[in-house]
């Protein structure tokens, strides 16, 4: 009989969450299973998950803490990788989680760090989240991860990077000098499946990171590697602050509206970054989380070099791509 | 040129703010100074501490933040001890701190040890204080003491321990056998003294404790040391419920009226220590509490048996007395 810990994810076919799944699947030491609600089984994605013969559980999340726990029954660790929009829907799966008798939860977190309130719509309602799990006292561990690399690239003149990009541009921030933690997408399940093993970080928060980049240092690489010179568009503080607050009132007339909240985000994202700049190390430590590198120093992580030499090799995959 | 901590100290006539003067006084490395609204400059509590020699600041706290920064000029260490009913005006407080360069700031908190949000509003007001204080990235330590002595103790047939209760009871919540944190409220003081001119503190949650105890251990040592056998009075899990649903359901038809909000922090506090029973270190440990004993192994607390055998012999004295 296998002793290995019986992994549940949710969000699996998800940017993050495909991460993770992979990365739980690299380890060869999970029992690795995936949760999917009954409208997404017959989506190509899921298929494909089950092709590689990796068992489904299937339960919507908005039934009773009663059923969603009898799904959960045998399952060690649940990790959750859901959607922006969904994050809330977490609630019935806390209490479940509880219920069940959940080893540890990893809930949604995986963004920049961030206040715990006020400052971002999307680490807010993380927030509520988190706040349920302490009032049960679930075990648990938050994983934050900063910014994508592959989001954290400006665009080439030539524009033979732009096939990888999200939104192609060349902006600058305020003076390009705020410090950024990035991970390589790819290395959030390897930090993962890390993470989830390791007893130092039970009822913690952890972040991961693969380099601590400037926009004006990650010019510096880009121009490096590719010989192109990049023509910087600047973005001034009072800009971002104005286009924030833009996106808020547009949202707050219309709170339902995805596309909306989407623009808050990047916007918060944005001004998070750049102009109160928290997403860095030190304000990481103040915040209580611990740092992936010093649990792990023999992690090799993907630098952003080594990222955007594979972008200029054509080897790069726009994000939110499948 | 005194090279002393400079400490300001909120709320210093309360009865935890008291404690704290006393215990930073005694310790004998801080320079001490209060600060005092204008309307309670000339209350006998705060001319007293005049008297004593300990310099007084006088602001209201809800002048500009720029005001209120100046009055925190050279102050190295802010300490609140405001009252229940004012945590939310610590919110100008926090910002003034930030701009002052205050080195620490130790918010109100001194209470049990409960869940971030929704299970206690007491809770939940200094969790908004907390969550402006991260915003901002001000260094900060919070200290929660779990339940006085003082008030933890069962009245005895004779009637010779009434004089030094709060409100004279016998009551055992559920079946008496959740245990709690208890700390003699003398001794809040000498642990802050500790804790603030501690770096290991910094950033962190710490939680005092002269002794765990449950209440039918209370009830042992009180019927040992006074001879007397006092009268069991049960009231059920849902006793307990039903109160505190009352209280809260009253407060929500009169959100202002400040006897219906005590009630319903009264009722809150019983629900938390003996139906969730949160009020124990390893629901501390979980929320990421350090253990002030672990931290000062030297520290010799006021046990519970000590502090009623004062009581015994007249040396009592009812909180909130003065």
């Amino acid at each position: 009989m296998s002793t290995k810990q019986k992994v549940l994810l949710l969000g699996a076919t998800g940017a993050t969450g495909s991460s993770i799944l992979d990365g739980l699947l690299d380890a060869n030491q999970f029992d690795v299973e995936v949760l999917v609600r009954p409208s997404s089984v017959k989506k190509p994605s899921v298929q494909q998950i089950k092709s590689r013969g990796i068992p489904l559980r299937v339960s919507d999340l908005n039934v009773s803490e009663k059923e969603l726990a009898s799904t959960l029954q045998g399952i060690d660790i649940l990790i959750s990788a859901i959607g922006p929009h969904d994050l809330l829907q977490q609630k019935t799966l806390v209490r479940a989680a509880k219920s069940a008798g959940i080893k540890r939860f990893v809930p949604c977190a995986f963004i920049t760090i961030a206040p715990p309130q006020g400052t971002m719509l999307l680490r807010d309602e993380k927030e509520i989240i988190y706040n349920e799990i302490k009032s049960l006292e679930l075990p648990y561990t938050v994983v934050d991860v900063g910014f994508w690399h592959q989001i954290s690239f400006p665009c080439l003149p030539s524009g033979r990077v732009d096939y990888a990009a999200l939104v192609p541009n060349t902006t600058i921030h305020g003076d390009g000098n705020a410090p950024n933690i990035l991970t390589d997408i790819r290395d959030i399940g390897r930090f993962v499946a890390r993470i989830i093993a390791d007893d130092r970080t039970l009822n913690k928060y952890v972040y991961t990171w693969g380099d601590i980049l400037t926009e004006n240092e990650i010019l510096e690489i880009v121009e490096e590697l590719s010989g192109e010179k990049v023509e910087r568009q600047y973005e001034t503080i009072e800009e971002i602050e104005k286009k924030m607050e833009d996106t808020q009132s547009s949202l707050s007339l219309d709170p339902a509206d995805p596309a909306k909240r989407i623009l808050v985000y990047v916007t918060q994202y944005i001004y998070s970054k750049y102009v109160r700049q928290d997403n860095q190390p030190r304000y990481a430590k103040y915040l209580g989380y611990l740092d992936a590198r010093e649990l792990y120093p023999d992690f090799k992580p993907i630098s952003f070099r080594e990222f955007f030499t594979e972008v200029l090799d054509g080897r790069g995959k726009r994000p939110y791509g499948h």
